[in-house]
């Protein structure tokens, strides 16, 4: 088994979708998904790419990405987020997450950032433990929160 | 008490900061703020800005921001995060807080995005209340992970 890390070319996009879609299924929100592969080809092989996709073959064929782009911290200025973390349901145990993280972190190394965030759901104890055991801070008091395309137009008919 | 909202101009940074460095305090992190009146001029204003920055004045004053930039979703696209929404502590309890979020939502829209996103502190009861009562989802079950500067290095080290 040949496993081998690779920046994402704007040929690989459908392969992309294919895997956000499966986590998608396993998150129980397949409808969930808006983005097509035109978008990621437009939004991330741009002249200003919207995010930079890590991925990981086996055989050559794609089992993993890793999906970055950055942000802006008040503190720390220019930061990096790990957006999406995924490796295929028959690859996992393969160390493809441990080998696509490596990159996330050398690449947010390279481009000079003081900070790389992701987000993490809190019963999955295994992802916790293996980020601590990496010396990522689990922010517990922290919460995502999110206000959707038909809040957004809820917010704005109450104005 | 003549209360307005608006685009931050370049030469607001210096007051941005003094707020962004006023909620540090509070958040007893202080020395965290490594950011500059430059740096904020620079990459707020430059040809690609990284974020975009409304201020909130009180008889001319600046007395609140919110602070937001894209970022992207592989289920929505381009989104929109804020990342700070800061009233100073002596202008609390004057509708200043809402106005900003009035105005972020309001940009949202304008700039088409599915999503605005930010992340709240999970004692907060006051703040969780208010964006609940807003429609926003407050995921609580998705925590913040974040690796710092002396994260990657040490992370690195061990590759």
């Amino acid at each position: 088994m040949k496993i081998s890390i690779r920046e994402a070319k704007i040929e690989d996009m459908n392969a992309v979708l294919n895997l956000i879609k499966e986590l998608a299924v396993f998150e129980k929100e397949p409808e969930a998904v808006e983005v097509t592969v035109e978008d990621l080809k437009r939004d991330g092989f741009g002249s200003s790419p919207k995010f930079h996709c890590f991925v990981s073959e086996v055989d050559n064929k794609i089992e993993g990405i890793a999906l970055v782009y950055r942000r802006y911290s008040t503190w720390k200025g220019s930061v990096l987020h790990l957006e999406d973390l995924i490796v295929s349901k028959s690859m996992r145990g393969n160390n493809l997450g441990t080998l696509l993280l490596d990159e996330v972190i050398k690449y947010g190394n390279q481009i000079g950032v003081k900070r790389i965030s992701w987000e993490v759901i809190d019963w999955n104890q295994s992802a916790i433990e293996f980020y601590e055991k990496k010396g990522a801070n689990v922010m517990r008091d922290w919460d995502v929160v999110q206000l959707d395309e038909k809040g957004i137009k809820a917010y704005l008919s109450k104005l």
